[in-house]
């Protein structure tokens, strides 16, 4: 199997010079970091993508949420939700973007997959404060979306470290992290403790 | 010189029925509709042009604010303000698209018209309940801005129908409305008041 992939979100609620250092610190240790700001203006998105790059994070590790302009401009990845563009239009006009499309369900995931989204944020698997009165999904609805789509899914919500193997065991490409990380005394340590527990070779 | 031209902006307080319907009945009556609604998402300005474009209104009269992504996906112009991605930014990744900048001095229409800016939006004018505690920048400072500019200036700020030979002896290519319009009890007498007090040929 491939390499299991570490996503950071950003939580929305941290004053931006505190989020982008904690982005700055961890970003060594993940795949991709993703701007997830749903308040900012493009022109603060903007700034957050130059403080990100002289951070020293590699501009093919961001992805920003739902701005398809905004990544386009900035030759980044963009993460689509519900109530953004839909991957296909954004697929057609825009061919090379990297898109990730949020999926809570088999069917979504179908519809994002065949709309040609390059991976599936789905969740949320465990219980978390960021969704207090949404049950989770758990591990096995996780399975059944990894098994109907043809591209990576990254679970995401409330993830604990000691979960990583057990996500690893439905096959999904990897996980999506934001409080476990972002909210940590030290959000370096938080990562390394998620990878810590990581399964190598064959699951 | 070029016919005056007639901008009407969604004033974002109205209930979407209410100010589709409005559109819908105003449209034949100006060049260009703005939807001008900033809390709304991206699937929900997709939802308003679709309405829009059912309810005859053209595509090539539409403009959406702020979002470039929405505009390109849609065919549509985009009306950009200092929040926004800049003008330059979108000419060279969108070349074909309908710009519009909101300026507020000479400096920012040179800025905006070097960028490659198609129109700019100047204002306030008049006094307006839009924005109760900013002085209006009257129509000598309207004049300079025209004079400074190589591309079409439209005024904007509490312009009420007798304004209309004032703004246009500026120079000014056209006038944008929003709640002279949009909060009229008869939006389309509205308009058409606007319109019977312009002087046509030479101003």
């Amino acid at each position: 199997m491939n390499r299991f992939t570490y996503h950071v979100l950003s939580t929305g609620g941290q004053p931006p010079a505190k989020w982008l250092e904690t982005m700055g610190t961890v970003h060594k240790d993940v795949d991709y970091i993703h701007i997830r700001e749903k308040n900012a203006t493009a022109k603060e998105l903007l700034n957050y993508i130059d403080s990100l790059l002289s951070l020293g994070v590699p501009a093919h590790k961001l992805i920003v949420n739902d701005r398809v302009d905004v990544a386009w401009t900035q030759t980044i990845g963009v993460q689509l939700a519900y109530h953004s563009l839909n991957a296909e239009m954004v697929k057609d006009f825009f061919p090379s973007l990297l898109v990730g499309a949020s999926v809570h369900s088999v069917e979504e995931a179908h519809i994002a997959t065949s709309a040609g989204a390059d991976y599936l944020l789905y969740g949320h698997i465990f219980p978390t404060n960021s969704k207090p009165n949404q049950t989770p999904r758990g591990l096995s609805a996780l399975e059944q979306v990894v098994e109907a789509s043809t591209v990576p899914i990254i679970a995401i919500g409330g993830i604990l470290p000691w979960h990583v193997p057990l996500i690893q065991q439905t096959g999904a490409a990897g996980i999506a992290l934001m409080s476990g990380v972002m909210n940590a005394i030290d959000p370096l340590l938080a990562i390394q403790s998620y990878r810590k527990e990581e399964i190598h070779g064959q699951v």
